[in-house]
């Protein structure tokens, strides 16, 4: 399997589209014309979703309108050809079963609904010699309104007229009678009105309007092949995902008709909450009116539901109100369609002198939460099965339902735009500093802190914040990841705004400024500033979407654990069923309050007995915190990385805290500038970090793994209460392993000596490096585990910073060059390839060895499928991400696991989505 | 060939010495004896180098004493077992050939010289018994000297004795005697010496001195195994470089004395001078002396030479004067020793009475100088090959062959030590900034420029001065890679130094200080900073090197150019006979006087105007840069990188300099100093840099592909004079590629249409990224050659930045967690293997597609040889390393072209060095 992955790089999901694809091809030209009231379901591939759904709408009961679909593949060719001659005598037959008289209506009806596809047209057959058979039928007025609507959509959609002179006769006509809309107009206005137009066509198109209806029909049929195979169609088709060519079969159907006596009209009824999915009768329609006419904004339309007009204060009477009987047959086939297909649609119907007629069912579009409530009802009533309703999420949709969001309705005074860092909406007052930050939360506000980006030092500012804003950085800066980390919503990148540092004020691109204390509002889902507090709505975790998460752990295989630095970083991913903790980051407890200057006294030390004075101060510490740790995680496994960052980076830089160190340390503050100035790297990300600092410092490791193992003992609860796993970061040769697990196998037996408490424990390597991929072999011999980490990785395989990257990785991405940006979806060409190398010389040399994946691409889902198809054992993310992770490792495993079921499963999708 | 380097790297070289081994092996165990005198020459992994070369002396007539060799594999077993038992018969057998009164030597034979061995043990057989025989043929005298000889070093080599106790009753006897050595101690002192002698024997050991022959003779050999053997003897072959348990041959030879009536004395001669390898009598001898004691010291030992003994001043007659018929006969053996065992030897040797005897032959140390000539010699003489000559020499010693060095004898007032960073020595005046060393230069004084660190704006001080010294940095520092291209003399990474920039003065670690304009030595060769001047001897580059590289040159397949951005460099390329320029990097012309202003013009823009003026304004001056190049490099290739570094490294730093530029520029220093500063980077080498800039600010590139194509029209003859090869830098995606090479040929097309003089040229990418390794595939579709970028490709493939790692690399390298600094020898196993994987990938693309080296790895002869054995078609490195290239071109191609002949040269050499 890793061979075939490391030949192609296509995602599963879309070979297996590809699958299906080539399924529905061979199936086609088995004939040219299906009569959609005739049994068994026509083929989506070959007539399309639209005329599929109508002929299992029909199978059910439903009343449908009689008809026939044209094959893709015959209307094709009416680009070139004459309808008549491709179709021969088929059609003829075809029009035969629908009788002489019948007014019919011509729909697309493309292989996949996305690709959208040109108008119906209407009212076919409404040619002058016609009328009076009309008349009769329906009366002079419906009669002579189906006529005028025929003659504009032939024009406008067969004959390449210009809407706009019908629309303006139309406003003549209205302005002449006095009425407020078409429904007012009178038959002889109407009269008037086809006259007007009848003139229009031939001043538009040169040509005369084609009172012959099957002259009508067929050059409907051509046009809309035509417009199908057009340029721009093709580039539309293209720009929404869709192939260039794709297919479009068409359907012919008897009108049913929304005008004349009685009850009738048309509209669309959809029956649950677009937003929560509970079942709820919404939706619009029109009395005297066809197709999507309550939609198009000329008249006010009729609501649906009783409960939704109440809610809108509307005066007109509902559909539900009007008609009740139709409501519940609306809504009993709704049950129905949800139950038979497999998932909630709207449906789009007519309503003839009082009877009911369904003209399409479609798919609601419907909000994440909507669409968890959904999956997970049909799933309990049995309509699809968990696996089909584990499927149906795209994970990313779940980022939404964990973070407090904006208000749907709430007014947004955007002054800025950046990057949607880290998910969610807050508010605050707006803080310049990590300290204004802290000074604000002390006071019981949480603040939004404002920085042109962020360094270590503002952790503590961003766990106090609210929300984050920077004004540089891109998707993975700093910012970008501790925001996401801590579950604060942040923007990063918005570049638009500027700092006056000297007057201390935000400035906005419109010339507003805004001073430390002012009310911002960020939204990281969108990624806007705005002036001001805006209202948000708070997540819940419970009910549908806890039900689906727990299917979701059946199914997974991989663990899923949490990037965790702190106790309450630990309770939060337990809160999100994190399966243990996948990267434990010691550095950031070194910055907390009361350490960070006995760390700078262990960096700057200038003798021996000053480094190990310092170093004896921090053990205590570190102890405590994995005591802390340990007991938040207790029979979880935990792996604890060593101190990675450059030691600059824990350096004071202002004069003043110089000044403040210098006194301590007894030194003058000039020696300590001149000091911290030596530590300066010119890449930090390529500098002496990670185990370059275990290697030529090893005390500061072996005081780290003495905390490690001494906590343990502190913990002991007749046996140590974690299983601890120390990882050595940034290896690029086996030697740096092999130095550094020697220091921590000494360090254990020197504590289990004076405890009388042996620590078990594993040891493995961060695999962030190319070459540490690429010698991977070598490291399974000599370590226990590889945690893949990939931001670096990633960073190194394409030469580029990812702090640095945002100043240009929009274009790139918009542009083309790169796909996607790689910090946030792995790039399965380069860094896959390097991972898939990487672990398969790991397992060839140890099959025993555990691997990983830690970093961001931990929670995005085409990263987590990659990882579950290469055979990790595990992933970890922010703890906000973890049922983002959990999810998706579930799909990955249905997909991946059981191949014959799934082959099924994405089989029984298919035909679900092309109802 | 590439998937036999693909799996393991073990180089050739070493693998074909591990074949030597075995095919040795497979011989062992035919004799546990072997006779010197017999026909035929003894293998040396048998029975050591020694006695290889002893007998193949023997066999061309040279004088040496009957004798025999035990086998590496029966001396093995002596630790454990008698010798008399192991031997048996053998042993018996070939004593009883030497006869029963001779006085016996045992010598170590090692299988390789380079592992060393215990101490001969001399005058075995000079017992108590014996001594009256040995009086009445050598006098009482010399057998009492030969009887004390005999038993302090056996008692010191075989019985474990201390030799302190020998020394000191030696020293007692000549305060007795008065006499100043002991030549001058009469019959009578050295038999009281000798029974002093037996007395410390017994106190020393515990045991009584063995006087029985035999006994002398097996405790000598058992001893000399045993040594061999232990533990500290086992290290100190390892610390060489030898394996732990090598085979030591042991030697049995009768005595040549030294001592007694006649000339009688012992030596070692050389024949040519070791500094120029210019015929040459040298070496010391004593007269009434064995063995080493001339190079002992405890007596003023008697030149071998005339010339030298007038040279040094010497009262003493020189061996050449007192018996010119022993000389002229030394004279006449080495002719033929070198001529047959195809190498200058030193020679040993003890004169018996006026008789000359040869104990070994030693191939003589000596400088690169020398090494050159020696091996011109031979091959002109026909005592070896042309290609056995290119053999001979290590790549790297023509570095000091290029470089003015210090004369071998002048002192040298070392203040500091760093990393020998460009070959070469220079003195001049210390100069603390670039402005200095031009104003220097200005005044015809060429500086020693010493900074903390060189940037880009240091490049014309780094010009204008002798020699460099930085305080920080490493190999690959930016100093150090620039003065290597410029071929000026550093020392970098000096750390014991410090500049104290109030005082304006160096700090050395002894308290001394320089000002600016003290006189400062650097020797690049040595990596020491010096106070003062020091004589340097020039270079030169004719007569036995010129020939040798004249061989090289027929012999070599791959091409060898060189990094060269101006015509200076270029003009310095073409003198080291540089097949084109194969790294043209266009940033450095932008950092000249006069032009680095419009630089930051166009990069501190704010108006697409102000843009295009200040690009409008760099056009000529590029364009003039590239004809000049183009009129240097003349019908050669030349590769032109396009803009490589960030922009900010353009941009001024210090606040005159940005008050300087904004005054310029119309805005205020504050507002231009924020923009310098919203440009800088995190990590500027994984930033904004490379096809980076070209893809999102084109327009840069444009201007650069136009002066090229320009400059090509300017230089017109009937046809372009060159054909330029146009670089995109750190290309990561294919799209770069593409984006960049169809803005070139849009700009190719433009300047055809305007100039009428369509440019041929062709497009490549440096391969300086992981990824762009692993999609080298895609690439090689898309353009004509690829480079690798070996410098960067290796910092990313590691994680380390080379400015960064100088401040550990050294400590790493000395604890064996990287085998080597990767920046100086390519990283087989990593660096190397993307590498082979790229080119894999590239030719199976495009067989046609050209593959290059450009980067310090160039100029590394193992790196060079990884290229060859790679396919590559060139390397290209400084003008100053070309030379070195040229021969490890020509090495590697005969090692790796002709398979057969490669191995039997090998084989040659291997006897060769046998002698």
């Amino acid at each position: 399997m890793l061979a075939a992955l490391h030949n192609g790089t296509v995602p599963r999901a879309e070979a297996r589209r590809g699958t299906a694809f080539t399924r529905g091809r061979r199936v086609l030209a088995e004939t040219m014309i299906r009569d959609l009231h005739a049994p068994g379901a026509p083929s989506p591939a070959s007539f399309g979703r639209k005329a599929a759904t109508l002929a299992r709408l029909h199978a059910m009961g439903a009343p449908t309108m009689p008809g026939f679909a044209i094959s893709a593949e015959a209307a094709a060719r009416f680009a070139d050809e004459p309808p008549a001659r491709v179709l021969g005598g088929e059609l003829d037959a075809a029009l035969a079963r629908l009788g002489d008289e019948a007014l019919l209506a011509v729909r697309a009806s493309p292989v996949e609904r996305a690709w959208g596809g040109p108008h119906a047209v209407l009212d076919i057959g409404a040619g002058a010699g016609r009328l009076d058979a009309l008349a009769a039928r329906l009366g002079l007025r419906a009669a002579l309104d189906a006529r005028r609507r025929l003659i504009q959509g032939y024009a406008v959609g067969a004959m390449g007229a210009d809407a706009d002179a019908f629309e303006a006769a139309l406003h003549d006509a209205l302005k002449d009678a006095g009425a407020a809309d078409e429904a007012e107009l009178d038959a002889a206005a109407l009269e008037r009105l086809c006259a007007r137009f009848l003139e229009i066509v031939e001043d538009e198109t040169g040509a005369p309007f084609p009172e012959d209806p099957r002259a009508q029909l067929e050059g409907a049929l051509q046009a809309m092949a035509r417009a199908w195979a057009s340029v721009s169609a093709r580039l539309l088709r293209v720009s929404r995902g869709g192939p260039e060519r794709g297919g479009l079969a068409l359907i012919v159907q008897s009108m049913a008709m929304g005008l004349g006596e009685g009850l009738s009209g048309a509209g669309r009824a959809g029956f649950r909450d677009p937003n929560t999915g509970a079942p709820r009768l919404t939706g619009r329609m029109l009395w005297q009116a066809q197709g999507d006419d309550a939609l198009s904004g000329a008249r006010a339309p009729v609501l649906v539901g009783r409960e939704e007009r109440i809610a809108a204060g509307a005066a007109a009477p509902s559909l539900e109100e009007t008609a009740p009987q139709i409501a519940d047959a609306l809504r009993a086939l709704a049950e129905r369609v949800e139950h038979e297909l497999g998932d909630a649609h709207d449906l789009e119907f007519t309503i003839e002198n009082g009877a009911l007629r369904i003209l399409s069912a479609e798919p609601m579009r419907r909000a994440p939460r909507a669409a968890v409530r959904i999956a997970v009802d049909l799933a309990q009533g049995g309509a699809i099965g968990r696996r089909a309703a584990l499927l149906r999420i795209e994970p990313r949709m779940l980022n939404e339902l964990l973070h407090p969001t904006l208000a749907p309705d709430a007014p947004r005074d955007v002054i800025a735009r950046g990057l949607p860092a880290s998910p969610g909406a807050a508010s605050g007052p707006l803080a310049f500093s990590a300290e204004a930050a802290e000074a604000f939360a002390a006071r019981g506000a949480r603040a939004i802190l404002v920085r042109v980006e962020t360094s270590p030092e503002d952790i503590r500012g961003m766990h106090a914040a609210a929300g984050v804003l920077t004004l540089r950085g891109g998707m993975t800066s700093h910012a970008a990841v501790v925001a996401r980390g801590l579950g604060v919503p942040a923007v990063v990148g918005a570049s638009e705004l500027s700092i006056d540092r000297a007057r201390r004020v935000l400035r906005a691109p419109d010339g507003r400024v805004f001073a430390e204390g002012d009310m911002l509002t960020v939204d990281g889902g969108a990624g806007q500033a705005m002036a001001g507090a805006a209202a948000t709505v708070q997540p819940e975790f419970s009910g549908p979407l806890a039900q689906l998460m727990a299917w979701a752990d059946e199914e997974r295989r991989m663990k899923v654990r949490a990037n965790a630095d702190t106790a309450q970083d630990a309770r939060v991913a337990l809160g999100f069923a994190a399966d243990g903790i996948g990267l434990c980051r010691t550095e950031h407890m070194f910055f907390e309050r009361g350490r960070i200057n006995v760390m700078r006294r262990m960096i700057l030390a200038q003798s021996d007995e000053d480094h190990r004075a310092a170093l004896e101060r921090l053990l205590p510490m570190q102890r405590a915190d994995f005591a802390e740790l340990y007991r938040v995680m207790r029979g979880r496994p935990m792996t604890i990385r060593l101190l990675d960052p450059p030691l600059h980076e824990f350096l004071p830089h202002g004069e003043e805290e110089i000044a403040d160190l210098a006194r301590e340390m007894g030194v003058s503050a000039e020696e300590l500038a001149r000091r911290i100035a030596d530590m300066q790297e010119f890449n930090p990300m390529l500098g002496k970090r990670g185990c370059r600092l275990g290697v030529t410092l090893p005390d500061i490791y072996r005081m780290q793994a003495r905390a490690i193992f001494e906590a343990l003992a502190e913990t002991w609860d007749g046996d140590q209460i974690v299983d601890p796993e120390i990882m050595i970061p940034l290896v690029s040769a086996r030697r740096e392993a092999q130095l550094i697990r020697g220091h921590i196998d000494e360090v254990a037996a020197e504590v289990a000596r004076e405890t009388g408490r042996a620590p078990r424990y594993r040891v493995g390597v961060m695999v962030e490096t190319p070459r540490a991929a690429l010698r991977a072999g070598d490291l399974a011999r000599d370590v226990d585990f590889l945690s893949f980490g990939t931001n670096d990785l990633t960073q190194m395989t394409y030469g580029l910073s990812r702090d640095d990257a945002g100043r240009f990785m929009r274009d790139y991405v918009n542009a083309g060059v790169f796909p996607e940006d790689p910090f946030h979806t792995l790039d399965l060409e380069g860094v896959g390839e390097l991972m898939l190398i990487a672990v398969e010389r790991a397992r060839a040399a140890d099959g025993s060895v555990s691997i990983g994946l830690c970093g961001e691409h931990g929670g995005d889902p085409a990263s987590v499928r990659f990882c579950e198809l290469a055979g990790f054992d595990y992933v970890s993310c922010s703890p906000f991400r973890v049922p983002v992770a959990r999810l998706a490792a579930a799909q990955a495993a249905i997909l991946a696991r059981d191949d014959e079921a799934a082959e099924g499963a994405a089989g029984a999708r298919e035909d679900e989505a092309a109802q």
